[in-house]
């Protein structure tokens, strides 16, 4: 897969032309996953303003401070044929930008935007509305084409990789740091660019979804909680949980780990098109709920997944957007008892015209190391 | 060093008395360098709402997703005795923390919150104008404190620790990434904590001072800039340049050096207290235009450094702000000749009573391999 695979030089005219219907003037996308998603390049997010300005109508144009002229000019973006306007250190580059772009009424900022530069975008351009860039770009970033899904496989691939090693890395006795060093390498061996998390939480704080790594011992008997995820080099992300057990699980968690095993096919088994995300929600609380977990589990069941680990849709309740072929998303319900353990399966899914398609396929059973 | 040496509890009192002089309401720090400068707290970067509220009167609060709340109470932030207020999935966190901050004129943004944060909160607080928390927290930040100072001083031996080894890794026949990737490795075997960045500028890439790695092959003859940096697990971060040539390097690049050399040396020179930070711009500037080399300079000539690899203060002209004993800043002039070759020399400094101290302190000639 190339570069022009995932981020199509014919991105940019379908992103002027959804702007030009929302009814917004223009975006502003400054580095992060928008700017990348609408052109390929990964810049840097840095103080200087580097921002690419997607009239409605008229030339797109990217402001770029004069010494990262020549990392632009190197970068996918050079592709798209627009002009790049260098700024230089005592220049402001939010005037120039705004002087350029002329009267607008409505802007959508790149949602990542910083506030040290929204807020000097706000004073360069006095009567604007700000919104979310977000609001046009979600609709395309949702869908993803054949290209993404195929990246999508590939980063599943690479972190299911990861999870086959890490009952070798598991035993009593060693640190949760000391195995989270050993998966972060394992992450960055099997091909991610770089490492996004690395969760082990052991025996009581499994109960904490998004445990930090922490010097505790791990002991005979308990369970782990292992959710890891990298960025490949062509920008998408992997994200996957499994569960872990040094010796045989305590006969209360054992129960509660097979209501959650199955709540997860459930919720996996209601992924169609035209089902709305909150009943993928539903389809795995009401499992749990019904044995009597439903307080236990203490968040949504998932989010979308790209080019940000987090992104549109959100598996939660509220959510009545409809599914959709090309949607990929997290599946990942978790039980959670406070100062004794934890568990949560995760898988990520493509929605398919038939069905939900898992691209993860390590088993999900309990591992017993 | 311990967490409360670097974040000691009682930050958060002198933050709030700031707050309140500056004539805003209160501070809204979402995750990043600023809630991790007057809390401790490194919280992930997610969608998700943290925000800690920093009231200039009463008592700031932190509103923190449910299933984060564990990871908040094991974090640092849990010594600053505030209360923590967690929020479910379909609640709006913002309405929230409006609602019980009550009315404000203006409030103090982290300079780093996400468009998706603050355009929230502007709808939740309709009435109330947002600024930088900046304005308020560079006064602070700016001003290291001697368990600060130590930290970038380890930051700095652990930097220069990498650039001994660099011409171990430099053969001709090797690409730049090659290189980048033994470098990535030594960074963290030093002792950092994160990989913030590694150029590995080769011949005519060298002219690109925010060069990303690439598969050029390194040739023979050629000069490279080495310009790389990580995060230690205390949150401070190393950044520092060497120029590296395999081989004796072509003459014009070296009298272009030898110019570059003595113009780093006078910036340093001219570090002390009382000097505006723009003059030790100058200072670099003058020795290069001198030289005939002034256009080929085209950034500043450094940044601060703490927690963020950039902050305040900017060493560049138009900042006449005056140098004070615990400023910490990089001094790094560059030399750029499109199409030919760069170089750029770069140090750490902290202004002293006597003078700026390096805390880099490899050597700053041209290194032959």
């Amino acid at each position: 897969m190339t570069s022009q695979d995932l981020y199509p030089v014919s991105r940019l005219a379908a992103v002027q032309k959804a702007t030009a219907e929302s009814g917004l003037d223009a975006l502003l996308l400054t580095p992060g996953p928008d700017l990348r998603y609408v052109s390929g390049y990964q810049a840097l997010p840095l103080e200087r303003l580097t921002c690419l300005v997607v009239p409605a109508a008229g030339e797109p144009y990217m402001m770029v401070p004069r010494l990262e002229l020549p990392a632009a000019q190197a970068s996918p973006a050079s592709r798209l044929g627009l002009e790049f306007v260098a700024w230089d250190e005592t220049d402001d580059p939010y005037e120039i930008a705004a002087k350029r772009l002329g009267p607008a009424a409505k802007v959508g900022l790149a949602d990542r935007m910083w506030a040290m530069a929204s807020l000097r975008f706000r004073s360069a351009m006095p009567g604007t509305e700000q919104v979310l860039a977000g609001s046009v770009l979600r609709e395309l970033r949702m869908r993803k084409s054949p290209a993404e899904v195929e990246a999508l496989r590939q980063a599943g691939e690479a972190i299911d990789a990861v999870h086959r090693q890490v009952p070798g890395f598991l035993r009593p006795g060693r640190t949760e740091r000391e195995v989270g060093r050993d998966i972060a390498e394992a992450i960055l061996a099997a091909g991610h660019e770089t490492v996004d998390f690395v969760i082990v939480a052991s025996g009581p704080n499994g109960a904490s979804p998004h445990h930090e790594l922490s010097d505790r011992v791990i002991q005979a008997g308990e369970p782990v909680v292992v959710d890891i995820g990298g960025q490949l080099h062509n920008g998408y992300c992997s994200d996957s949980t499994r569960n872990y057990c040094i010796g045989e699980p305590p006969a209360e968690y054992a129960a509660s780990f097979e209501v959650l095993r199955r709540a997860q096919d459930a919720a996996c088994a209601a992924v169609r098109p035209g089902v709305s995300c909150e009943s993928i929600d539903a389809a795995a609380r009401e499992v749990i709920a019904e044995a009597g977990y439903g307080e236990l589990f203490i968040h949504r069941t998932g989010h979308g997944i790209g080019i940000e680990t987090h992104e549109e849709p959100y598996i939660v309740a509220g959510n009545d957007e409809p599914m959709e072929p090309g949607f990929a998303f997290s599946v990942e319900p978790g039980i959670y008892r406070a100062g004794a353990h934890g568990a949560r399966i995760e898988d990520i899914l493509v929605c398919t015209e038939s069905g939900g398609l898992r691209l993860n396929n390590t088993p999900r059973d309990l591992v017993v190391v």
